[in-house]
């Protein structure tokens, strides 16, 4: 098929023209999906999720910008981004105050930024999020950064879909963000305390690292053995311990770096601990567990919409009109019409 | 069944125990909601939404308060709150600097409040919430505030129960604020700006205005007539106008309202738009209306489980897990998965 061949040919117009047909759930965007979908599998999926006010989007764009210009020694490497935030700047709003703009990224063949409708169902979205990324996890690029507001289920559930999932903070965002952050504590591979020039900063990573010993008891001991606290420096660039790669490792401690994205502080420090999460999923398999779980939800959510598409084709609309009048006047219960249109509409 | 006619007596554990009955999907709960369902209908359902640090929580404490005492020669209504937001202070967390405490409604047999776990898949809890609140319902709970953060879809799908939407909003949040709220004044019926007190409260109105008149671009006629700047005049106590129920009001323009929760201004102005939204929907048949898409939603989502469940038994594990290594090992993609599995499962 023409269009997954030019995708795989790195023609950036066939690889957004195939995302819009993803969007729309078209056949051809699916035929092609699976034709690329051998080719994937590469890249390191990174989940950015956080509340509101946090500067996440900042921060991808800072990350997707020293991917592309790593210096020293480093090769740059391809950057992908998706934002499924419906807050995000890369959906059409505003970085106030951050002096790198879109247009600084845009016109590098190296860096593809798409972002999603926040509309329409929200299974729907996760499955055409999947998609997406499969699409640029085909087309070569090799870091992939998901960018979703952490305050809800759904984006937990996108935030899923990563290898290696952020979850940003920052000072002084109001009382009943700490509430939040314990459920999504859960989901942190990497903590950062982004705005971390503001006041408040260290009691924000104080209050994380409390919550982070609740959440997972197990790993304070670690922090005895100053792991945790060195690696939690993220104002200095001192490179991670080449220990760290020894037998403490194969339990990860979610560290906890400061950032102050807009003036690029911390930056190369968080890449590095990506990187470092890298080598340890694929150490300890991790990797593949990950792919796993999330091939199987994406076949889960599919299997889901094929079996409801399928027995839509063998109702009558007329018939499952009266089913719904009855419900609507309470004659009968939600499960009974489920009983009456499966029981009569199947055979 | 006696737990059913228990709850219609009044029994406010069994009320409990059907609601965690609900909660784990067991079958005496469908069954005691499938008793109960010819007994809902009759609460009007309150969606009351919001990004983290609006203080919804405050203002969904100090609304069910002033139902409770609403003063003057109204009579007290029964008021239940469901909270769905994993920040609430009703599901755990803590309302800093509210005087009024949870204690205070506590031990009022005219207030039922339940947390629910946001755990699990989204759309489990959607239906879930649905049944609780139809639990609710039934046991003659006349008003339901169900409580959602307004920062992703999952809260939107979920604020959709409600009759009624109420978005909040509070000064100084930061600036991507802002975009999240193109997406959510959509379901919004009532805007309010909480935190009054705070600086910025009046341009965060005016920004609200503004976008509202995007989204609404036919409403901006009726500002002329000076119904919503009057309308969105939270803090004085001046009741709606009679003239509300004319001609010009089967159109609602959600109205913009001041409060500061903290210190119950606003309260009772807040408390009549919501009557003025009730009557407006009764009036106009969107009451109806707006029964007949929830209650097809929540068909929709209950045939949709129902059909991947039979399909489940239907399917021996060893297949599936052939299949799935096949999809993990890239030989065939999600669709291809699909495919196998319903042609080769279903016969």
């Amino acid at each position: 098929m023409i269009l997954a061949a030019s995708v795989l040919e790195g023609d950036r117009l066939a690889l957004a023209r195939l995302l819009t047909q993803i969007e729309n759930d078209t056949p051809e965007g699916r035929a092609a999906l699976g034709e690329l979908f051998p080719h994937t599998g590469q890249a390191h999926l990174i989940g950015v999720t956080g509340a509101p006010g946090t500067g996440k989007s900042s921060l991808v764009n800072r990350l997707a910008r020293y991917y592309r210009q790593p210096g020293e020694d480093q090769a740059p490497r391809r950057v992908g981004v998706v934002a499924v935030d419906p807050s995000s700047p890369f959906s059409g709003g505003a970085i106030l105050g951050d002096r790198v703009r879109m247009r600084d990224l845009a016109g590098d063949p190296g860096i593809f930024i798409r972002s999603m409708a926040s509309r329409g169902s929200l299974g729907g979205l996760a499955r055409t999020t999947a998609g997406v990324v499969q699409a640029l996890d085909a087309a070569g690029f090799e870091l992939i950064m998901i960018e979703t507001v952490g305050a809800g289920q759904a984006e937990v559930d996108i935030a899923r879909l990563a290898h290696t999932t952020l979850v940003i903070e920052a000072p002084g965002l109001g009382d009943d963000i700490q509430a939040i952050k314990a459920g999504i504590l859960e989901i942190a591979d990497i903590l950062v305390v982004n705005k971390a020039d503001r006041p408040g900063a260290k009691s924000t990573e104080r209050a994380l690292r409390g919550m982070l010993q609740l959440a997972h008891p197990i790993r304070r001991e670690f922090q005895h053995h100053g792991l945790v606290s060195q690696l939690s420096r993220g104002g200095d660039s001192q490179p991670p311990a080449e220990s760290s790669q020894d037998d403490e490792e194969l339990l990860w401690i979610p560290p906890i770096l400061q950032t102050v994205a807009t003036e690029d502080t911390g930056i190369p420090e968080l890449a590095q601990e990506i990187e470092r999460h890298y080598e340890y999923l694929q150490a300890t398999g991790d990797w593949q567990r990950r792919e796993e779980t999330r091939l199987k939800a994406e076949l889960e959510q599919l299997l889901q919409e094929a079996l409801l598409s399928r027995w839509w084709a063998s109702m009558t609309q007329s018939r499952y009109q009266a089913v719904l009048q009855n419900l609507v006047e309470r004659e009968i219960s939600p499960w009974e019409a489920v009983s009456t249109l499966l029981d009569g509409g199947e055979s």
